[in-house]
């Protein structure tokens, strides 16, 4: 079944083959790419696409002295299997062997651990520089594709590479597409490029001071490696402009490129997923509801950037919403911009995206929107221990990253009735920034009344009036609050539970009148305590009596991490709180 | 003196002057600016330069209804004085009425407060955008130039406006600089662009998917009217590339474009400052040691992203230092990742960085240095109350924002000995991210003897042991711990004094060894206390009987303030804490 892919353990084993056992060899990793992904899910597209590019690379270039930086690094399978880690896609007792990314832990083959989008360019051209200041000759090589052309990082890289002088070579993989369609203007000039052989009247990457170099077809070893040869140990920086095709060699990834990004695992007979899941979800919630709100009002205006089925919209959904959605492609910077540019003009703007990639905009949501306290509505997705779990996609950093930003305000709800109800006041209110901090502990529905006015802000909600203890339980945590109380009531003690709902400040009346009868204050929250919620509160009560213990999560890059195991590591359980507070309260 | 301006009370005033009127208020525009930046400093060749392209968009386009947005806003200037603003530099009782940005506060042709640059293409294509959806006809205009159009939202920017299908406008101004000269590829081809009339074989608007109009002579009022003529009201996005000259009109700033950027008072007639400032800075100093440092070894590099008298690099600095410094020009994500590539490959990065521009780079700092834990070192100036006082330019924020994210080691030093020997450690070591935080309360001497090694993470100091009550004073604030320790002494109490260090960690041994002497901890930090270096130390203390109390700066975006006031306000006074201190003792 591997017939040559069993010879290769290194790239230098390429070497010696021949264009046509190189042809096999790609199929042989596509079977072994199959193989993985069909059991294990992963990144389906980008990896069929560059099967071909990445022989060709590492039959040109010698890795690890030569150095390949991949963008992404989602793309980055087929090099995994070149460079001695096959077993992790032939063998499924394997599996868990890699991560999903590039991982200088697992390989000498790989130089960063690389998750967001757009950053190959720029950390490549560091490692060009020093190779310069310390009298290296290497090449080196940064692979960008797949709609990061677009992200401000990337094209600052573009920019800066332009002025450089020495060997620095960006091989774009252009296959027409991000997750979603490419959005920008830039890719009407790829397009050009594609259909006119590399020929078109302008040309982005000389624009940026590039040399240039086409590659008609970037599924071809043959031409790819005419080319890597030609700008090998070039001493100029040089863009070799690649075209592939994404998911090629799997019909159902070829003809819907946006589904076979990325898979859960799948028959590969028939192409149907083999897990599927039934629930309600907040994605699917929130675009049933923006769509509902976009057609009462046609100055409601979603914005993504690039991740638009994160916030529901997909093909179907995206369509019936027309220019009341706009995806701006990867540029999570303009997506802020353009947000509060929105809001100001008197249109109302929700801008949806992951925690981890909110990370782009700490001075867009500073600078942009909240000095200039413009009302936009930002819905912040899998920002909790729940959500992704690679250490490039950990979402457990954003309550100390933007809760500390003056005028916005930052909520947290604790159900699908108070998400909407959050969610409708922030998108009609004219006077606040607002983040609503997107649930990621299943959808939990609530008979009780919820508040529909937050204008009155950091007022705290008392859910249960008791003495002695109180929890403050916020958003995804609270229902561990509330079995928290149950276990203390069979303990004997009658705590008060307090649903915070404000991330960003504090019911002072609240927490002084709470002195009178609570001797201990729990916070919990599902983030990174230092810097966060929990930490507000005990500064507030750093000069009383009350005793404060804060339960988060550690600022540590955790990764590929069982969410319980973490929990129950950090006694972030009913049980082990309420004991926690027991003795607390005897001290 | 200003015979036409006298008459120009808002842009309507303007319509009806002809083309030797208005060149004479060009005239007269500079003898206002002339006059406030003589007495008053502030930007001087952005707005020099502007004068004629603000008089033109103001004949052509109807303000507010049409809106104007500018980049960075340091060149708005002109248009402050066209739109009902100009006693504000004609007559020095008014100097103070005004900020040195756009702010809607002062007038409805300003639609945002901005003050970091390469936002304004982005936050325009927003008001386009609501504009478009709510039906309305204006023309958007963004002006963007100044070294602006590296940075990667307005880069993201240009791309976005080259998908839309509506009016927009946007005015490069081109003046072939930045602060100091312009970096990056893409100036090649505007340099190209410029030299040939617009027509060069590649163009960066164009590859963006705009359409292109250039106008040679941006100084000439009648060449810019029929180009801005030509556009408005246009259904596409289109560029406008004019071409000015930066400090038009005064012969020294014509000369010293870099000098000339930003001047402090001056006299006019030579051009020499007026105020001058004689003592050591910690600019001038960096770029001394930095320089020394290089010379022993080549794989140290410094790093700058537009700024680089920051950190002591003038021209005659940068020559010296030649290939061992780098500026990226306005990309100060490029730079953070440019620097881990380079720790990455053996090289000994150094970026020097304003507090409020680092608010650029948290996803960089994060995920490019952090979590990939290369040895980049940071110097972080102006995070300070003592910093620039601009609501956009505010060094403040700094701690919540970077000391959370896990790797990174953020030290504050108290003296000029304690940064020197921080900054060496950070750049010798190959452990850890490490960031300095630059004092900003005046270059400060110390006899005794400082640590050189910094390797025992967050081992805090003990500078003078005492007991009842221990005040944390870190970096900047640890004079103001000193003075509170002598205060303290006056009142009978023998206060113990801790210089922390470390802003990232607690030094759990030591403050667990307080609680046997110590009644009350104090912590004093020159930064917003939400989220900041003593909540830790509460949330630390908060299952104890030891008091707490956090002296910072509040969660508030603070403009145009007076430092002293600030921090009387906020009780941030030897005295008024030691009081402070014998009332919680008696508590």
């Amino acid at each position: 079944m591997y017939k040559i892919l069993s010879k290769i353990n290194a790239p230098k084993d390429l070497k010696s083959l021949s264009i046509e056992e190189m042809k096999q060899l790609a199929e042989e990793i596509r079977e072994a790419l199959m193989n993985r992904l069909s059991k294990h899910g992963g990144h389906f597209g980008p990896n069929f696409g560059m099967v071909e590019a990445t022989i060709a690379l590492h039959y040109v270039f010698d890795s690890p002295k030569d150095k390949i930086v991949y963008d992404v690094s989602h793309q980055s399978y087929p090099h995994k299997i070149l460079t001695g880690r096959k077993l992790a896609y032939t063998d499924e007792m394997h599996f868990d062997d890699i991560s999903g990314y590039t991982n200088p832990q697992e390989s000498e083959h790989d130089f960063f651990n690389i998750g967001h989008t757009s950053t190959s360019v720029s950390l490549a051209a560091g490692l060009a520089k020093a190779r310069d200041l310390t009298g290296g000759s290497e090449n080196i090589i940064a692979v960008i594709g797949d709609g990061s052309l677009s992200g401000g990082e990337a094209l600052e890289g573009l920019d800066l590479a332009g002025e450089m002088d020495s060997n620095f070579i960006i091989v774009v993989n252009d296959n027409d597409m991000s997750i979603a369609e490419n959005h920008g203007g830039m890719y009407k000039n790829l397009k050009n490029l594609r259909e006119n052989n590399g020929k078109a009247e302008t040309n982005l990457f000389t624009a940026m001071g590039l040399d240039y170099v086409f590659v008609k077809s970037g599924n071809d070893i043959s031409e790819l490696i005419s080319a890597f040869e030609r700008v090998k140990d070039s001493k100029k920086p040089v863009a070799v402009h690649i075209v592939t095709e994404k998911g090629k060699g799997y019909q159902p990834a070829e003809e819907d490129k946006e589904q076979w990004h990325w898979s859960l695992p799948f028959d590969r007979e028939t192409g149907k997923l083999t897990l599927s899941f039934n629930g309600e979800d907040y994605s699917s919630l929130t675009g049933e509801y923006l769509l509902k709100k976009m057609k009462n009002d046609s100055s409601v205006c979603a914005i993504t950037s690039a991740t638009p089925t994160i916030m529901g919209f997909n093909k179907e959904n995206r369509i019936k919403a027309g220019k009341q959605f706009v995806d701006v492609g990867i540029a999570e910077e303009t997506a802020v911009a353009l947000a509060s540019g929105l809001a100001k003009n008197g249109a109302k703007p929700v801008y949806g995206v992951y925690s981890t990639f909110m990370q782009r905009t700490y001075d867009q949501i500073s600078q942009d929107v909240c000095i200039n306290n413009n009302p936009v509505t930002f819905l912040v997705f899998a920002a909790s221990v729940w959500g992704m779990n690679d250490v490039t996609h950990i979402g457990i950093y954003d309550i100390p990253m933007i809760s500390n930003i003056p005028n916005l305000v930052y909520l947290a709800p604790t159900c699908k009735e108070e998400y909407f109800a959050m969610v409708d006041w922030a998108i009609e209110q004219k006077e606040h920034p607002v983040a609503v901090r997107v649930p990621s502990n299943g959808v939990i529905h609530s008979d009780k009344e919820v508040r529909k006015d937050y204008s009155e802000l950091n007022r705290y909600e008392v859910t249960k009036q008791g003495s002695e203890a109180a929890i403050i339980a916020l958003g995804d945590f609270y229902q561990i609050g509330e079995q928290t109380v149950e276990k203390l009531a069979e303990k004997n003690v009658n705590a008060t539970l307090i649903n915070p709902q404000y991330i960003t400040g504090i019911d002072t009346e609240l927490l002084d009148s709470l002195k009178k009868q609570h001797k201990v204050v729990i916070t919990l929250e599902d983030g990174v305590v230092d810097g966060g919620f929990g930490q507000k509160i005990a500064a507030f009560y750093g000069d009383s009596a009350v005793k404060v213990k804060n339960y988060g999560l550690k600022k540590e890059f955790y990764d590929r991490y069982s969410a319980n195991e973490v929990l129950e590591e950090l006694g972030i359980v009913p049980e082990k709180i309420a004991d926690d507070v027991t003795a607390l309260l005897k001290k």
